[in-house]
């Protein structure tokens, strides 16, 4: 039997590939899901269900790999935080799957409805987080603090972007009693998204506390308006 | 200088009582923003934002609690993976409180409009998501794997009783126009809730994790069916 004993860096890089993998397979599943969405492509949609188990099994791992580093290397310090930071982030990104996978759930209904315009808006906010969960990943492995904070502050377009999209999407099931399944789908689709938004800041804000010892001081200005959002007269019109 | 030198055992029991603290909290939370809801209060469902402010602080004060565990205790086998799901549960419980956050502010678009009938179904919900937050943090703390997978069962009713609101959400929102905004945050708010019992059913897995070192083998199965939910035929009415 070949016995291994890894050096600590060793293990620490084990780590970091994997955050590496499951960010990108988090990417990529985000990424076709809006391009299944948008094509309104059933099939296609399909497809993600299988990659979000690939996703689950790689957060299992990071579990078993921050489990392992805790019981047999006793981090302290930075290294600590990094361990711990990698456990949260993993989860996070293992979120950012279940929200693809949500999506391409609703992508049949979608897929069998007219078309609607709101679709122009939702792959525009589908790029804005594909790059911000492209970019946190990096940010955690280079341990660059100031990549991690400007992802935080795309996530308010993100934000603006789904307050309008809320209020087109009202007008839309105002204006045709058809487009009110479809639309209500295409809400909670818009609300996945910008859910995937704030995952994004979450992992910066542990890049943050990974390179820092501290969370940011200040709460991250917060534009998602939709929770208090109705038409203004319109409803009676 | 007073130095104390705390003892594993203590330093575990300050952790059992921040959970056990973050799990009431939590479950008030919900309780408080079901029944401004519920009485379209819109004053009450402001009080809520206060309160999750505590809960975030708590939240923090886990996550300090498990990296001083960890840097001076160097905890192994199930001691460790205790702290590893006190930190996950945290999460969770956190999340829960910004649910009911969430639920609260859309409490005064809600107490503008028409009492609708479906806030009835809304209280039954959040009556059960209610007694499953109780629940799940008992079963951590007496590390009782059978009380936590009791937890897991009921959200299937949880979930059926979503997808049941869901259909009867959209059947007003054919029926009058007027009904769509009012509907539309109702429909969040009962995914909100829904969210809830899979956040209760998440901790319950960490349970089963902590007591036995491994997740529970079988997936839970999963009854909401809201995401493939249409009207059949009944849009073009």
């Amino acid at each position: 039997v070949e016995h291994i004993v890894k050096s600590f860096d060793n293990e620490l890089a084990a780590l970091d590939q994997l955050i590496a993998e499951l960010g990108g397979l988090a990417e990529n599943q985000m990424a076709a899901a809006i391009n299944a969405l948008v094509k309104r492509n059933a099939d296609k949609a399909e497809l993600i269900r299988a990659g979000d188990k690939v996703i689950d099994q790689l957060e299992e791992q990071v579990n078993e790999q921050v489990i392992r580093l805790l019981a047999l290397r006793h981090p302290v310090a930075e290294d600590l935080r990094l361990v711990v930071a990698a456990l949260k982030i993993s989860n996070d990104l293992e979120r950012i799957g279940d929200y693809a996978k949500n999506i391409a759930k609703r992508t049949p209904v979608i897929a069998q409805s007219p078309p609607l315009g709101a679709l122009t808006s939702l792959k525009r906010m589908g790029a804005m987080v594909s790059e911000m969960i492209t970019d946190v990943p990096d940010a955690y492995l280079e341990h660059d603090g100031e990549k991690a904070f400007d992802v935080r502050l795309r996530d308010e377009e993100v934000d603006a972007l789904h307050t309008s999209l809320f209020r087109e999407l009202l007008i839309y099931m105002m204006e045709d009693h058809r487009c009110i399944t479809p639309s209500t789908h295409l809400l909670f689709i818009a609300k996945n998204i910008e859910r995937v938004g704030d995952l994004t800041t979450n992992i910066a804000e542990q890049v943050h506390y990974m390179v820092s010892g501290s969370l940011p001081a200040e709460a991250r200005p917060k534009l998602d308006e939709t929770a208090t959002t109705g038409l203004n007269g319109l409803e009676g019109a």
